[in-house]
C-alpha cells in the first residue's frame, strides 16, 4: 500500500509520463527543487540552470562518459509549471531500455520514483487546482466518449467546485458570526442574521440538490448507460447491435461479460456511451441450466438503466410480447419495445402492428429492420432522448464521482438539520455544529479538508507520471 | 503496402509519437510547411506563428468552440528540428480518446497521417542524417541491452558511415579521372595514378573487411547470442538459468519457443544479450516422438553460437560426457562443459573431476553448483569472454544490419575485381565499371543511392510517429 502525504513535497520526483512500450518518443518527467540541477548534471549541450522557462534544449544525456540518449529537454521553471515546482520533461527515444536506464540514472543522482498521480497531487497541494479538478484529470485521461470527455474537461477547468467554494466561504462567515454569539454567552445577542442565513442555506441546498440529481446521469455518462437488449433467440439482437455500429461508425470495445451468458459492447451514440448488454435469449426454462441463464438475464435487467425488448412480429403477437414483459418485473426501468424484421411485413401489417404497439406501449414502441437498417436512426434518437431528456442538461454541471455524490448528500443532510433547528429556534451552539459538519463535507469535495487516506484513495488510482 | 517516395516532402504530416494506450501524457507530432499555422488555427492561448523556435506554450486545443484538451505546444522552427521542417509537438493528456480526436482534427484541417518512420525519412531526405544513421534510430528504439544500445547510438551519431562516405568520395574522384581518360580515347593517357588507386582501394577494402568481420558479433549483439543449454533431464538446466538471473538482476523476457520442446529466455550479462535456449533433455530416444525432440535439440545446437553442456557428475562420468558430446556433431560451435551439483561432491571428488575435465576439455570445463550459486560468476565471465574475446572490440565500429552487411560484401567483391583488373592491366573502361559498382553499393549504405523500394523497406519497419 502506497502512502500519500500532504507533507511529501520537498524531494524531487521522477517518472515515465508516457505509456509503457515501444514508441517514437518517451517522456520522462522530473518535478521538485532539484529537477533542473539534477538534469543539468547529466545533460550535455548547454547549462540548463541558465535557461529561461518554457524553452527546449537539444543535447545528450550521459551516464559518466556513456551517451544514454540524444534528447530534447523542456524546462518549466517554478511557478509556471504543472506542479508549480521546477519541472523538466525529457523527450527520449521511445525505447523501454533507454527510458529505464534514464530513470535509474536520475534515481542514482537523488531523485525518487514518483507515486501514481504524485505530480497532480503536488499541483493540488501547491494550490494550482482544487481536489475535484485534480480528480477530473484522471477522469479526462480515462474518458472514452465525447460526453465523458466534456464533463471531465469542464470539471478540470473549474466546474462546480468554484461555485461550491464560494458558497462555502459565505457559510464559513456565518459560522464565525454564530460562534461569536457563543462567546457572549448569556447576553442573547444574535450577530448572525437568521433570515439571511436561511436564504444562504436554501441557495446552497438548491445547488447541492441540483448536483446530487445530476449524479445519476453523470455516473451513466462516465461508465456508459447500461442498456439490456432482451428478446427471444433469433429476434435479431446481434443484427441490431451491428446496425447501430454501422450507423455511427462508433468506437466499439468488447467488454468481457461477467458470465458466459452476457456480452457487453460499448457504442458511442452522438458522443454518449451506451453499454449494450446482449443477454441470453429469454424463453421458457426447459432445464436447470437454462433457468440460471434466464435468472441472470433478469438480474442484468434490474441493474440496467434501459431495456430494449426486441421481437419478431412474424413470430410473436403484441399480446405475447406484453405477457413476456409482464414476467420481467422491470418495475421503473424505461423499456423500449422494438419489432424487428419489418422488411418481411406487408404494408398493411406494418400499419396494423404499429397501431396495436402504440396502443399498448405508447411512444415506447418502434418497428425496425435491423438487416435493412430501417428506422435505426429513430431508435438511436429514442435512446439518446430518454437518457438526456434535454440536451441542455449536458451544459449544466454534472457530478460523475461517487465521492462527490456522497459528500454532497451529507452536506445537504447537515444543512437540512440546520434549517430545522433554526425553525425550532434552537441554540447557536447546535446550529454551529451542523454548519461545521456541512462545511466539512463541502470542503472534502474541493480538498479544503483532506486526510492522507483521502489523498491515497484519490491519487493512488492515477497513472504513474501524471 | 505503403508507398514511400523521396519526392513526398511537401505536405504536413501528423502522428501520435508516444506508445498507444492510457498514460499521463501523449505527444502528437506535426511536421511540414503548414505545421505551425495548422496548429495555430486550433490553439488558443497565443499566436504560435509569432513565437521563437524551441519554446513551449500552454493553451487549449479547440474544435470550433469545444475544448478538446489543455495542452503544451513545443515549437521547432525550420531548420532547427528533427526533420529540418517546421515541427510542432503537442503534449496532450494521455487519453486515447482525446489523442484520436486531436489527430482527426488536424487531418480535417489538411494534415496527412504520417506513415511509419516518415518523420525520420524526411530527416534523411532533407540531409539531416544519412541512411545508416536513420536506420540506427529504429535500432536504438528496439535495443534491449547495453551493447545493442551502445552500437545503435554510435551508428546514429555517425558511426562508420562517415568513414565510408569519405572514402567513397575519394573513390568517386578516381572514377572521374579514369572516365576522363576514356574521353581521350586512343591517346593512352593515364590521369588516374594506378599506384594511388591501388592504395586507396586497399585502404577501403581493409575497412570493409573489418566491418564485414564485425557483423557476426554485431548481429549476435543485436539479436542476442544464441546459447543452447543442453544436458540430460535433471542435470540442472533451469536452476542454472535462475542462478544467472539472480546473479545479475538482469532483464529477462520469455520468448515463445518455436516448438513446445524449446524455451528461450533472454538474459543480459554485463550488457550483452544472451538468448538461452533450454532444449528438451538429451537422452536415448525410446520412441518416435522423443526422437523428434532430440532431432530438434540437435537442430537448435547447429544454429547456435554457443553450447553449454551441463551434467551431474554424481550421475555421469567425464568419459560418458565425452561420448554424448561426440554424438552432437557440433563441429566448430564453442562448447562449455559444466559439471553441476558440486556441492554434493567431496573435496577429493571435486579435485579429481576438475583434473579429468580439464584434461578432456581444457579451459572449456567448469564445476559449479547452480543451487548454491558456486562459480556462477566464472561461468558468466566465460560466456562473455568467448563472445567478445577482447572488450576493445565493442569500441570499434560494428555492423548489425543485414542490409549493410550485404552491401559491404558486394562493394568489397567489386573492389577485389578492380584490383585484379589493374594487375591484369585491363582498360580504364572496365576499371570504371567495377568502381561505379562498388560506389553504388557503398552509396546504398549511406543512402547516397536510394530507391523508393529501399525507402519503403527501411522506414516501413519504423514505429508510427518517428
Amino acid at each position: 500500500m502506497l502512502h500519500y502525504s500532504a507533507t511529501d513535497l520537498s524531494d524531487t520526483i521522477v517518472a515515465l509520463s508516457t505509456p509503457q512500450g515501444l514508441g517514437a518518443i518517451g517522456v520522462i518527467r522530473l518535478s521538485g527543487n532539484q529537477a533542473i540541477t539534477l538534469c543539468n548534471e547529466v545533460f550535455f549541450g548547454k547549462d540548463l540552470t541558465q535557461q529561461k522557462t518554457h524553452t527546449l534544449h537539444f543535447g545528450t544525456l550521459r551516464d559518466g562518459t556513456a551517451i544514454l540518449d540524444e534528447v530534447v529537454v523542456a524546462l518549466f521553471c517554478k511557478p509556471h509549471s504543472y506542479t508549480t515546482d521546477d519541472v523538466v520533461e525529457i523527450s527520449c527515444h521511445g525505447s523501454p531500455y533507454i527510458l529505464q536506464e534514464v530513470i535509474q540514472l536520475f534515481i542514482r543522482k537523488g531523485a525518487r520514483l514518483a507515486k501514481p498521480g504524485e505530480f497532480t497531487m503536488r499541483a493540488f497541494l501547491n494550490g494550482r487546482m482544487d481536489l475535484s479538478q485534480a480528480e477530473a484529470v484522471a477522469d479526462l485521461i480515462a474518458s472514452e466518449s465525447e460526453s465523458a470527455h466534456q464533463i471531465a474537461m469542464k470539471q478540470m477547468r473549474g466546474g462546480f467546485s468554484k461555485q461550491i467554494s464560494q458558497l462555502r466561504q459565505q457559510l464559513i462567515d456565518f459560522a464565525s458570526l454564530i460562534e461569536l454569539e457563543l462567546d457572549f454567552g448569556e447576553e442573547d445577542v444574535a450577530f448572525a442574521d437568521r433570515t439571511q442565513l436561511i436564504t444562504l442555506i436554501k441557495e446552497i441546498r438548491s445547488l447541492l440538490q441540483q448536483l446530487i440529481h445530476s449524479f445519476k446521469l453523470g455516473n451513466a455518462l462516465k461508465n456508459g448507460i447500461a442498456t439490456v437488449i432482451a428478446g427471444r433467440p433469433n429476434a435479431g439482437k446481434s443484427t441490431l447491435l451491428n446496425a447501430l455500429l454501422n450507423e455511427d461508425r462508433a468506437i466499439v470495445s468488447a467488454i468481457a461479460g461477467t458470465t458466459r451468458d452476457t456480452i457487453e459492447e460499448q457504442i458511442n451514440l452522438e458522443g454518449i456511451p451506451f453499454r449494450f448488454i446482449d443477454t441470453a435469449g429469454i424463453r421458457e426454462a426447459g432445464d436447470t441450466i437454462e433457468a440460471i441463464g434466464i435468472k441472470k438475464t433478469f438480474e442484468k435487467i434490474t441493474q440496467s438503466s434501459l431495456v430494449v425488448y426486441i421481437f419478431d412480429p412474424n413470430e410473436m403477437s403484441i399480446k405475447e410480447v406484453q405477457t413476456e414483459l409482464d414476467k420481467l418485473d422491470k418495475s421503473d426501468i424505461q423499456t423500449l419495445v422494438v419489432g424487428n424484421k419489418m422488411d418481411l411485413l406487408s404494408e398493411a401489417q406494418v400499419k396494423e402492428i404499429t397501431t396495436e404497439g402504440k396502443t399498448h406501449f405508447g411512444n415506447n414502441f418502434l418497428l425496425i429492420s435491423a438487416t435493412e437498417v430501417h428506422n435505426i436512426e429513430d431508435l438511436k434518437q429514442y435512446l439518446i432522448q430518454v437518457t438526456i431528456s434535454d440536451k441542455v442538461q449536458l451544459e449544466n454541471p454534472i457530478v460523475t464521482n461517487v465521492r462527490h455524490f456522497d459528500a454532497l448528500e451529507q452536506a445537504d443532510a447537515s444543512l437540512s438539520t440546520v434549517l430545522q433547528n433554526i425553525e425550532a429556534d434552537l441554540s447557536g451552539e447546535l446550529l454551529a455544529l451542523d454548519i461545521r459538519q456541512a462545511l466539512h463535507h463541502l470542503g472534502e469535495i474541493t480538498g479544503e479538508v483532506t486526510t492522507d487516506d483521502l489523498l491515497g484513495n484519490i491519487f493512488g488510482k492515477f497513472c504513474i507520471g501524471k
